[in-house]
């Protein structure tokens, strides 16, 4: 579904399934539609229940007048294995809220619920984009950029990736860095145990060798293999790696993030002296916070799916959750999904040209 | 080699090999000789240059009676390959440094060199202990925890471990972190993508079986499956993990505080009002940065071989390379390679006898 200009842009909100429960949701829809009246819903959940939450707000009546509402009763819980919401989950607010784009109501969809139910009901309602193997979850990452962010994938689509599907990932998160983050030719690169070619599984030496020479037609930098290290750094703008090291990755930068921050207010709270300092230095740390802040770029993007589908972090508050909304609303704005799968199908057909073309002159050669 | 009471504790150091170079490494001896009168020294490279290096310190004699010398002429590079180190390396500071061990000169060996290159010499020279398949290297990790650390291994002997080896390097890990921290019953975690028993690869599966059922024989709490953030966090004493996700997970957790420490400095700078808040803070993020230093719990030690080997950051400082002389010392005085090899001898025959013992069974069974 293409966007128009002047057409309002419809995200398809599922209420339920994240850990603050469906007034943070509403909040956090709230927020976002008081900044951009470009912007409209669909809301999937217990009609009834939303509709009263969301009239006993202050401005709620107008909240209203821009959501269409999808009654949905199910709600798929994070303990949910995903094979059992992809056979049982019919009656539920996550696939309501997926169905609504694949019908093309909406422009995007946003879901604060189960990562793994959600990545199932995706691949089998909306199906993958012709020539995708693996899709894959992409996310922005505080950096030394001058954009101020990294894109990483896959961080949990997966846990497992082969070297084609590795190629993959750098096509779309080359295609998802200039949409998102307005980066004409990204720098894309590998992540391993160390930048020599020689290091690392042999899967990744395959993928270098594939990845290296796609570049050029596919208009991106490859910076070869990155480390740990790179993912806040400046060596590259994308970070291409499996959904298991991805996911450790993430996580363990979060955990260390978070625990600086709380071991930043211990060490401001120690004295009476060291009291004073942090009244003091209190706009300095909001203003750093607020650039490390992961509620600010909340929200992991499906990649290689028919359509955009934004994951928002399940203990996410009303900001974090707009900032997911802001998300997909932007994504759908840019025709990000419709350009995405030009460029991957673009690409398959240039792979399939060059094996024709090494065949032809392979046969030609056999028979002169 | 077991060091006796009333005895100096003799540590053999690769002079060569940091980023930094010989004149740091010294730095490093003499603050830890400094500190510790029961420390002497083993130091291998270019003899009369290092000999003359230190005469020309302040307190360089006194530090010149604590050391015997190696003359080793010959230097591994950051850029050498592992393979090729160990078929031509024989006449470098690297070797040289382990064979003190080796001929039981020394109690432990340091050395801020080439990785790859330190591990696979240490694996030749000093042999796998009995029973282990693969050896690991293990870090502390700033963390929640009362001890303030973590213990995290493998992070990079090796790009790969299946089950065995991951129960292997639970015992290992454990065994660390009752001579290292002083946890009587450490707890262990299994790195994965989730803490449900269902999500992750195959083979963590099988690990979560093994290490679960060896819990109580070997003396340590499984606390089952831990995620990326629990790295920095207080589920687990021992986290668990092969070398690949190891060494991305460290590289990202210190990319992100060196990126938070920057951006910390810069957000004091930005304001008159916020650079006077910076000196009256400057106590508070002293004891900060005290507490999150690296170079504090420099050191990686590697487990499984006969010999204790501590691998110093090769960017180390004076302040890093003393860290990592401490903890060889440490483990030295602690008799831990003794204790290590004692542990992993006993499971692998508790290992054999249940096999014997199934195996007895079932005949018993079929035989009836």
């Amino acid at each position: 579904m293409t966007a128009q200009p002047d057409q309002r842009i419809t995200i398809s909100v599922d209420a339920m399934g994240g850990d603050k429960g469906p007034a943070t949701v509403i909040s956090g829809m709230a927020k976002s539609a008081e900044k951009n009246p470009e912007l409209g819903y669909i809301l999937h959940g217990p009609e009834d229940e939303l509709r009263e939450m969301i009239a006993r707000r202050r401005g709620g009546q107008m909240l209203l007048d821009r959501i269409s509402f999808r009654d949905a009763r199910d709600v798929v819980t994070m303990e949910d294995k995903p094979s059992h919401v992809v056979r049982h989950g019919k009656g539920t607010s996550m696939w309501s809220t997926l169905e609504s784009v694949r019908l093309g109501e909406a422009h995007g969809a946003v879901s604060c619920g189960n990562t793994g139910a959600l990545m199932a009901l995706s691949m089998m309602r909306l199906r993958k984009l012709p020539g995708v193997t693996r899709p894959a979850i992409a996310i922005l990452w505080p950096s030394r950029n001058p954009q101020g962010f990294n894109v990483m994938l896959d961080v949990g689509a997966d846990v497992r990736a082969d070297a084609t599907d590795l190629l993959q990932f750098a096509l779309m998160g080359a295609s998802y860095a200039r949409n998102g983050l307005d980066l004409p030719r990204p720098r894309i690169g590998l992540l391993n145990v160390g930048t020599e070619e020689h290091k690392g599984r042999s899967e990744l030496k395959k993928a270098h060798e594939m990845i290296e020479s796609f570049a050029d037609r596919a208009n991106f930098e490859f910076v070869g293999f990155v480390e740990g290290g790179d993912i806040p750094g400046n060596r590259t703008d994308v970070i291409i790696t499996d959904g298991f090291t991805g996911n450790v990755a993430i996580k363990t930068g979060e955990g260390t993030a978070s625990l600086i921050g709380d071991l930043l207010r211990e060490a401001f709270r120690y004295s009476p002296l060291s009291r004073i300092a942090s009244v003091l230095a209190l706009t300095s740390l909001k203003r750093l916070q607020k650039r490390i802040d992961p509620r600010r770029v909340n929200g992991g993007v499906f990649l290689g799916l028919n359509g955009t589908v934004v994951k928002s972090h399940g203990g996410a508050d009303d900001t974090g959750v707009s900032a997911a909304i802001k998300l997909a609303f932007q994504l759908a704005k840019s025709d990000f999904s419709e350009k995405l799968a030009a460029r991957v199908a673009s690409t398959v057909e240039l792979a399939q040209d060059e094996v024709h073309f090494a065949s032809a002159t392979q046969e030609k050669q056999e028979g002169s």
